[in-house]
């Protein structure tokens, strides 16, 4: 079987066989395809589409040219959860803990932040202290002893999506339901989860703009984790304004301790709890909606939660002084307001323009090797709905001396529209797939 | 503009803009563009098309990667022919002095057999001497004295055009009329010709299997020479059959010598009228149709047309010898037949089959490096609509110390049907667009 071949019959629209898939991916893996035969691949699968049963079989193939992590020798249902990404969501930070302090085993590998999204492994880092790469002997110690632990996802799982993915990048191949599908589901079922639960994030702030293509893609998900014997379900969720009322890595981080406190923002809380019952139910340590919900409610009023992120911060090297004194975390000397021109409701911000304007402030980056300021970012005083008087501050920008201030100023300017009514409400979970 | 920007356009379905496209032909020859951001493109444009108007900047943009011939210092009109190639296709080797003898001017550069078909270079080759790498001078001095000259095509025209080739071969994306057309129609219009006779194959020994498809060639082409200022048109014709009676390089010379001297088979002769007679009315040099058969004929009965390829071979170092005495051509010492296991009508020959056996034995090439033996080849003995007797040869295979045989005659055997009917008469010119 030539590479030619395969490239032709998914040009012509055809279904590849599971021989066809590993052939590509190994050959990927291997150098034995080229780039530009991979590439010309890539574009025919953007266009044509994939299967089910074909984006299963790739996504497997990626998991094989890579290691997998065993988890077996940590006691308890393992229990993973990704997000698709959006502005301001801490959402994993938190619940990690709450799942963990109501029993069930939370291992997270994640990601650093790329374009206009934060990373969990860059807000964690803001914590003095934090190891992100820890072995998986010590990663295993920590879930064993706390229950959670959030580290760096290793090279050596699914290298073959790291090759696609830098790929993809250059060559306009990106938007596909199956490549995405496939991309992020390699590297979580290569982690060695029991069960996995994905929060897929839509609205302007994220990477699926629309509900119906959010949920496409995650169906596409669910069926490649329940395909490979992952107990899958998805959630999604809101992101048409950001998550909560912090943007930016240490101000997300002293969000994530409030709301462990029990004294988060509405919105964030609302989710964390959503998410965390069904990792519960999946977990099999509840035996039903309620007793999840009660169970979440418990650990968070108990302060069980907060002591489990505590315990963690600690076996990762992490300051715990953080905790119960935010004002260690790093904070970036200047502060200035966006203030509102006009009277009236907040009747939409654009969550895109947000994580730009923080990026734009130094807290994310644009190319994989900048570095990033832990310190600045974006405080939320008016999100939709929120009655607001002309010269009330919208928001507020911590800077360090004025880098980015003048541009995300004005993108933090075009993210808001005021008028004269509020707003419907707008539920933050939007559905589900089970 | 960014590469991965075009990309995603086409990859949308959009039409690209003349400067996108010359982005993209510029970045192919600098460099600038990688390989794999080129196949991408291809493929989407295979999957997506180009209009006429993206086609036509697309030649133009790959015409301009390179030189153009500029031939405004030969007197006449030049009108060039270009075959999209087929089994037994000699017709340019009569048809240059044919039309030349009747006073249009005939540049023509031609390319090497690869695959099934042969190629008018390799075919000259076979006459001793015969130069076909010609500087430009000297190529037009052969083009003043004697009205035609065929030489190789200079890898100094349409350079954008080989890189992109080399890479569509293996990235599954030949297959495109836009392609296609493109790449053909930028090697003509570097020619300098100020009008083109294209002659679009159609059938089972041609690139085109389906006359709908050969038609959509054809308007592909002669738009994108009339939108570049070339008086440009088509004619559709059968390759089912092979063309003539003679496949390999040195026995369609002698037919061809025979065909100069009226004495050739009907179906080839008819081509190659049909063909002048539409060049002479692009070049001018007749009032109308029947004028233009009239001259056509002339210049063959008179000897003319005979005398024209003569002094074109001797201009080209070759030896004209070879036209009265065709066994100064190279021949293969083996000779064997194909019989007819039964009596009948031909019903039908598989000229791809016929192509592919000439091509074992050693008349083609199947790399472009390979070496070919311009002796060995195939005369027909048996066309479709002829009656044969069981036992009756229907071809003889000239093969050198039996290289390739056996298979040559597997696959001459499966290219031949033989009924109790004679099957309807089909014409050879199949639709012409103009």
């Amino acid at each position: 079987m030539r590479s030619v071949d395969v490239i032709a019959r998914k040009r012509d629209g055809q279904a590849l066989t599971r021989e066809e898939i590993d052939l590509f991916v190994s050959g990927v893996t291997s150098g034995a395809w080229s780039d530009y035969q991979a590439s010309a691949l890539l574009m025919a699968i953007v266009i044509r589409g994939m299967s089910d049963q074909e984006t299963a079989w790739l996504t497997d193939a990626m998991v094989r040219s890579g290691e997998r992590v065993d988890l077996s020798d940590v006691p308890g249902i393992k229990v993973g959860k990704h997000s698709t990404g959006g502005v301001g969501d801490k959402v994993s930070i938190v619940l990690a803990p709450v799942a963990a302090a109501c029993g069930v085993v939370v291992p997270k590998m994640s990601g650093r932040g790329l374009g206009h999204t934060g990373g969990t492994l860059d807000k964690l880092e803001s914590i003095p202290g934090y190891r992100i790469n820890l072995s998986i002997d010590e990663f295993k110690r920590v879930l064993r002893e706390v229950g959670t632990s959030i580290i760096g996802q290793s090279a050596s799982l699914a290298p073959a999506d790291k090759k696609l993915y830098a790929l993809r990048d250059v060559t306009a191949t990106i938007e596909s339901i199956p490549l995405i599908s496939a991309s992020i589901m390699s590297k979580k079922l290569a982690e060695g989860s029991n069960a996995l639960v994905l929060d897929v994030k839509c609205g302007d702030g994220a990477f699926m703009k629309d509900v119906d293509e959010a949920r496409a893609l995650a169906q596409s998900m669910v069926a490649i984790g329940n395909h490979a014997g992952v107990r899958t379900e998805a959630v999604i969720t809101d992101m048409d304004a950001p998550l909560g009322r912090a943007v930016g890595n240490s101000l997300e981080i002293a969000e994530c301790i409030q709301t462990l406190k029990d004294e988060g923002p509405a919105d964030l809380a609302g989710v964390i709890r959503w998410i965390a019952a069904r990792m519960l139910l999946l977990g099999g340590v509840v035996r039903d909606e309620q007793a999840a919900a009660s169970a979440v409610d418990a650990a968070v009023r108990s302060g069980a939660a907060l002591e489990t992120f505590r315990r963690m911060v600690e076996l990762h090297g992490g300051d715990p002084r953080i905790i119960d004194d935010p004002h260690r975390l790093p904070s970036a000397p200047g502060r200035d307001p966006l203030l509102s021109s006009q009277t009236g409701y907040v009747t939409s911000m654009r969550a895109g323009l947000i994580g730009r304007a923080s990026s734009v402030l130094g807290a994310g980056r644009e190319t994989v090797s900048a570095e990033i300021d832990h310190a600045v970012g974006i405080t939320i005083n008016a999100k939709p709905g929120d009655r607001v008087e002309a010269g009330q501050p919208l928001l507020e920008l911590h800077h360090r001396n004025g880098r980015g201030l003048a541009e995300a100023l004005t993108l933090c300017r075009g993210a808001f529209e005021i008028g004269d009514e509020a707003p419907p409400a707008r539920p933050k979970i939007l559905g589900e797939v089970r």
